[in-house]
């Protein structure tokens, strides 16, 4: 019976994988992305890069690819994420702090007067990133930031932050790493505040997400070894600090970079810098009705220089209310 | 004739792929070592945390292995190979300094007295490095380290450093990685010196490579963006730099971590304190005809502490003299 029936069983696995094959092939690996001119080059940059054979190819090892975060992989208005989880933070830590009720920035935190309390600028941001996300140990944070991300809502759509990802971005990732791409976040954003959910949302593993670094010290407490967050930054992976970073955590550059701000310049310009052939795609906040429209005048995610050097460096300027047909995805209720 | 040739075909294959999984699984994937407690305990490791099913098993994703690298990975006497890169670069650019003729400790360097050199301690010999090692861009360090890789020798055995690492070391990362594992340096030694052979030599990418960082500048020069490297410290991969170092780089506790000195000691204690089945290895290096033979009173690689504490705390120590079989690889001429 065996022997008889195998020439059959092969044949019927043959034509099954073929189909499977096939119909893998012609899936559109980007269907959130309209047709047009961005998911064009790209598709065209990858076919390239990837083909063996081909002038353009790079071994996988080498293909590389960095996110920025804030702007480009999840939205960044009205403020920073991680700026309300740090107001909110200031506002749960206020009855141990008597003194804040006094001091800015935080006295105008917990008066809820926003526009006051942001008015200092960076240096008083900083502080106020300090004096809550200091003084605990690597694990407190890591559930302090997880409880956080569990239960707190946008102020203006009411979503979960983690529902306020861009379902594009997140296909444009998993295309890459189809295609032996390895994908990475570069932030400015606190790397142990996005570790605590890139994996699940972006299905990048925590040891290629990078971001601001805050000094950690480690100790020996009743026996135990903790990591204990120091009220200084240890390095800001911001504008000319992204390709330093780049080069400490990954040690090569990247073959594909993607931001939304000015603060990527830099990122694009040393990726699109390298040998041979490289990308740099800007995402271009144009929905103002889906999203947020904003660019070169905005106190947020300031694109200027970008738009006025992306054509002459050859990079793709990512029209979001034009290219992409979803920008948020279904909410997990 | 297709037909009827198939079945026999297919029981050859089957044949075929049988014997050859069970020559893989009775390969000793640890030909180097010796049969005795310390390969005994690895094997019995691996097998613990990789098999379906059993109580101690770690999803491979979290499989994280970390190595120190001087003194456990390849050798570290009559001083770090670094160092003597350091000295060899001193005297390269003596013509340009004509200063370093009176001023320690390049004066003695210059003149051979080694003993002088290096009696000053840390500060002058960081002194040396950032003199060396800074002011120029990251590529021309790379190809700088990498020229003096390819040809210096090794002033006792007259071999290339990068033939001065243990077979039975890099026999372990192999196994580690077919079991898994992703093996990572964390080593006292910069980062950018390292990055230049490890792959070749061990097998790891670069990403996978980290030790002491000198602070680095992006620069456009002339049109073309560089990385400047700065004659200062960003930071320092040893003691309990080395659990912090882990926490930027990896994000993920270790399951199982190698060093060789008191200078890993914090590595291997952050490590096995995790929860679960966790594995801490010292070598130790006791062979003076093959190797060198020092510990608790050696100038380079002391171990001392963790020699006292290994005991309590479960870790393994190997005897480089009874446990490896082999020490060095033959050489590449």
């Amino acid at each position: 019976m065996q022997t008889k029936r195998t020439p059959s069983l092969l044949a019927a696995a043959l034509v099954c994988a073929l189909a499977f094959t096939t119909a893998i092939s012609r899936a559109d690996p980007l269907p959130s992305w309209n047709e047009g001119p961005a998911k064009k080059s790209i598709v065209e940059f990858v076919t390239k890069v990837t083909k063996p054979g081909s002038p353009d190819f790079v071994p996988a090892p080498e293909r590389i690819a960095t996110f920025d975060n804030d702007g480009t992989l999840w939205a960044e208005q009205p403020m920073y994420f991680q700026l309300i989880f740090t107001l909110d933070r200031v506002k749960a830590l206020a009855p141990q702090h008597p003194e804040w009720k006094t001091k800015e920035p935080f006295a105008s935190v917990l008066k809820g007067d926003l526009k006051d309390a942001l008015a200092g600028g960076d240096k008083e941001l900083i502080e106020m990133a300090m004096a809550t996300h200091a003084g605990m140990t690597a694990e407190e944070f890591n559930k302090m930031a997880g409880d956080w991300l569990a239960t707190a809502r946008h102020p203006k759509t009411g979503r979960l932050y983690t529902d306020m990802v861009y379902p594009p971005m997140i296909e444009l990732m998993a295309y890459l790493r189809a295609n032996g791409f390895k994908t990475y976040i570069i932030s400015a954003g606190g790397v142990e505040f996005m570790r605590v959910w890139a994996t699940q949302v972006y299905g990048i593993p925590v040891e290629q997400v990078f971001g601001s670094v805050i000094k950690t010290k480690y100790e020996v407490r009743d026996g135990k070894p903790v990591l204990v967050r120091l009220p200084e930054l240890h390095f800001v992976d911001n504008q000319g600090g992204k390709p330093v970073g780049i080069h400490e955590y990954i040690g090569r550059r990247p073959l594909l970079a993607v931001g939304n701000s000015d603060d990527d310049f830099e990122m694009l310009e040393w990726t699109t810098a390298g040998s041979g052939v490289r990308m740099g795609i800007y995402i271009h906040h144009t929905d103002a009705e889906r999203e947020w429209a904003y660019d070169r005048e905005s106190h947020i995610g300031k694109l200027n220089k970008g738009l006025d050097e992306a054509p002459s460096k050859g990079w793709t300027v990512v029209n979001m209310k034009n290219d992409w047909n979803t920008i948020f995805p279904a909410e997990k209720k």
